[in-house]
């Protein structure tokens, strides 16, 4: 391979590599949940919740908005360390 | 430019773009708030919460766990719909 067309392909994969960094930049969170709702917003009321709930962090559970572990799988595909957000009441 | 350089730079673009598309699809949602801690977990005991919490779903709060309108910013870049996460006591 010729100095000039490694150098190219050197080129290229930087350029590939340089989209791929910006992407993940900015790329969006949900994948899959509600495409179609423009805006996805929870509001809960605390007495409802009984003593605890489990909020899914990661936008990756089929249980949306609750937590259904998945946050190890989008870890182990990212290294991401997204886990959920727990809403209890006080142990007594 | 002759045929078969311009269809290879076809190919080093379908390249980048699949590159791009595949690291959007396996992207981190988290990328700077607490990147050194291994698993961010929040759990909130609802008799603290007052009357209403506002828990930040897109990972771009300067004030997480709660949101601070970052989300706003992430949709104009990405024109994804996570928004906030509410738990609020029951309007009496």
């Amino acid at each position: 391979m010729s100095l000039t067309s490694s150098s190219s392909l050197q080129v290229e994969w930087i350029t590939a590599f340089t989209i791929a960094a910006g992407t993940a930049a900015i790329a969006m969170i949900n994948l899959h949940i509600q495409k179609d709702n423009p805006k996805i917003v929870h509001a809960f009321d605390m007495e409802d919740l009984g003593d605890k709930a489990v909020y899914c962090h990661c936008w990756r559970s089929k249980k949306f908005p609750f937590c259904d572990s998945s946050h190890t799988k989008h870890h182990k595909q990212t290294g991401d360390n997204v886990r959920p957000l727990i809403v209890k009441k006080k142990e007594t």
